[in-house]
């Protein structure tokens, strides 16, 4: 963990380090209006249909809780230079409900400086979001773009 | 490509098949909007900070991107069961702007059969989403949890 407020450049980065984030609570009206606008498949917008379908209730699209984990995200890993992501690798072992509160760990888990830009390097941050029982909802790897302090 | 309104069951797959989906129009006040709730960083916000960063200009959050691609792909992939997701892996080339108009190819490129559960299996779909002079803006492949018809 960090001070408050201290924002982190390339060089201060090291394998290992660890952020948690805030919390965020879901509610049914929030998944619903997220699914409406980019993921409108019945389990995600109307209870009925979500009792008889694969999900066995309402769920929040996986897309819905990757765009929380990246408001949580923002506040929580202070890199300087921003979190530029150039790529990412998601699972979601299973699906986020209304009632969750989820909060976010991320871990440093690779630090790859430029071979021809000596001001930047690829960090890669594995977060792992989980709700007030501590039970996963999403684990994603991603590839993000990191800046020397400017000297 | 199918025929309009017919819905695809696990059967009915094969590796090479495509979808194109229509065209989603992206402007400022939308990338600002999804930005200001997920991903609120100067880059994504305000057309003077975007333009001093590394994007120079303003820029569309990568899980904007994503959530517009999702939503080209329920109205173009007709899986009978939906579009259930188990994981996915990203990448995004370049950013999506504000005067960018999207749209979505995707091919299925493998078919994986459940060894224990018969009336299921895993296929893999890439999804390549493009702008209006067909400049690659995100490439994602994404393992989706497809049923067969009930018989």
């Amino acid at each position: 963990m960090t001070e408050t407020g201290k924002k982190l450049y390339l060089e201060d980065l090291t394998v290992g380090m660890e952020f948690r984030s805030s919390e965020y609570a879901l509610d049914r009206e929030k998944i619903v209006a997220f699914a409406s606008e980019f993921d409108p498949q019945p389990f995600h917008l109307d209870d009925a249909a979500a009792e008889n379908s694969s999900f066995n209730g309402l769920a929040a699209s996986g897309w819905h809780t990757m765009s929380v984990t990246m408001r949580l995200l923002v506040e929580s890993v202070p890199f300087g230079s921003g979190l530029i992501g150039a790529g990412a690798e998601l699972s979601w072992p299973a699906p986020t409900r209304p009632d969750d509160v989820l909060h976010v760990w991320t871990e440093i888990i690779d630090i790859r400086p430029s071979r021809s830009k000596l001001d930047r390097g690829i960090v890669v941050i594995r977060s792992r979001t989980l709700n007030q029982h501590n039970e996963l909802r999403q684990d994603v790897t991603a590839k993000i773009l990191v800046f020397s302090r400017e000297v």
